[in-house]
């Protein structure tokens, strides 16, 4: 290439970057990143934090690649009530995993579920539901685990909504993500629950590839097909148990960087907000409160209401929250709509 | 933004692209991505590689988000002779660890470490050497762990070359992981070393990203220390054996894809090998043989030489590559220059 037509380049792409940075200055200034969240503290919280972030000259700033943030992902990112969506999917899969293996119609939890009792299913205990997990969530290849789990995710349906689960995410949330992309940070799921199952739908509901999902995990086992061919199978057998200070443990090992900003809704989150509130600099540690029974769900002792099976938020909670100025966000106050799908 | 502005805006950024289209293009035709490496098969495969998973309209196109590429490290990125980089740590801290711990000083591998007996140290085998490893890399937080271990790379030499043990990186290796990276895919470190060694050094030494590097990984725990602030612990207790089965294991994981490119140089990076290549599509394995006695070092079976404890490379692996179309690399005839201060 020519000299003179280097030049040609050089002058032209200054012209081009003055006016893109005008034209993108003046945008910035015009557009809302969070359009669904009301003005309020919460709203004040993530701008501020983003701002003091990515301001390059700023005593807050961080370099682009330890910006982290991390997100639970049940009663944070999506509904949880009236039980985690991965547990709507393993009860659904008891009755293939009873015809296989027969013996275990009579066996505890299971006769319960192949009752169709919805009482009796509905008071199932958590030790109740692990064992109904541990079994139908693993024996099989991760191939057929993931062609199993997402032919059920875009077809199963929310029983108050009568929509998808993958369309019950909360709206103001998906934009905090987008929001914190834009600005250069890597958003991760940090959730209880399993981390093959919500990698099937991360990468296309949140915009979070499988790998930035960490989440409980069972054992694989590396073995070989009749044909010779290489198969990872799951294993029920506990890896990682991604909740209270599994989560903190888990973000160590899987990601190896303290976030900057975290992100949950209940006691077992508690751990992860800790550990980034504890880092230097700026630090953003919000707990979503689920205080809106007309849009959505009001449940747990923060708001005075009896405790429930899943995300507990105690009181306990909410006063170590105010304590080290973690940010709360009320549903009912803080979020204009709630779902895409909301007016 | 006035729309006369906006239409100067898109004229001039028209122009540019084309300018700067027609540049790229002949600096792409001019420049040798891998400029380390003799014309020969292996790097022909590479680049046919490269060529036919990025060509949009290709049959054997890859999406940018699934572009996974593994490195093994020991004896693929860098030298393990005489023993690994990680082992020369672990027995340098051994006297910190004695005398934390004095009753330490009278046991077994302990004992012979202490003595300084160059000859009986090298001798010790790997079961003892494990053992130190697990007593000398737990016990404190992780960063401290970090300070430790990051001072000490930035000081200590490998006996043979006199330098940094980071400088003993092989060049054309690094040329891969930037070649690899230009074009889109995410490079990951799946190493049977430790996760929090490598990913002291990674960045800096290999771009690639401490949450990239996959690695062997004991537990931490989660806890607070005397003034209350949060801690987590490295504890003697592993999470992730990274070698052999553990390799694809591992992957799965923590990324949660298969690889469509995996290098390594020994049995132990056998099942990641295959696992990588036994996927659709083009996929590439290829191994590191070790036949430069001269410049690096020549050693195990499938180069007619006594195994070693390092990186062992075994006739059946040499056999399994020809087998299954991985490509051997002779660091003798494909590799120009071995390290970036090779002439």
């Amino acid at each position: 290439m020519k000299s003179t037509a280097m030049r040609r380049v050089a002058q032209v792409t200054a012209i081009v970057l003055f006016l893109l940075l005008v034209a993108g200055a003046q945008a910035a200034a015009q557009t809302d990143p969070l359009p669904s969240w009301n003005d309020g503290a919460a709203k004040k919280a993530i701008i501020a934090f983003v701002q003091a972030t990515t301001t390059p000259a700023g005593p807050k700033f961080v370099p682009p690649e330890a910006r982290v943030a991390t997100f639970d992902q049940d009663g944070t990112l999506w509904v949880e009530h009236p039980i985690y969506t991965q547990v709507m999917y393993s009860l659904d899969r008891v009755p293939v995993v009873v015809a296989k293996k027969p013996e275990l119609a009579n066996v505890g939890p299971f006769k319960t579920v192949m009752s169709g009792d919805h009482a009796a299913i509905a008071n199932l205990s958590m030790p109740e539901l692990e064992k109904i997990l541990a079994a139908t969530l693993s024996g099989m290849t991760v191939e057929q685990f993931n062609h199993e789990a997402k032919k059920w995710i875009t077809t199963a349906k929310h029983p108050r909504w009568k929509r998808p689960y993958t369309e019950l995410t909360y709206q103001p949330m998906l934009e905090v993500l987008k929001y914190l992309r834009a600005n250069g940070y890597k958003t991760y799921i940090v959730t209880g629950g399993g981390q093959d199952f919500v990698r099937v739908y991360s990468e296309q509901t949140y915009g979070v590839p499988p790998e930035q999902v960490v989440g409980t995990a069972g054992a694989t086992k590396y073995g070989y097909d009749r044909s010779g061919r290489p198969t990872l199978t799951k294993e029920p057998k506990l890896l990682l148990n991604d909740n209270d200070a599994g989560k903190p443990e888990g973000i160590h090992f899987m990601i190896g960087r303290r976030p900057y900003a975290a992100f949950g809704n209940s006691t077992g989150d508690k751990q992860m907000l800790e550990y980034t509130g504890a880092g230097d600099g700026a630090r953003l540690s919000m707990l979503v409160l689920h205080d809106d029974a007309t849009r959505e769900y009001a449940y747990g002792p923060a708001n005075g209401l009896p405790d429930s099976k899943v995300g507990t938020f105690t009181q306990a909670l909410y006063d170590e929250a105010q304590k080290k100025n973690w940010v709360v966000i009320s549903m009912k106050n803080d979020w204009k709509r709630i779902f895409s799908f909301d007016p």
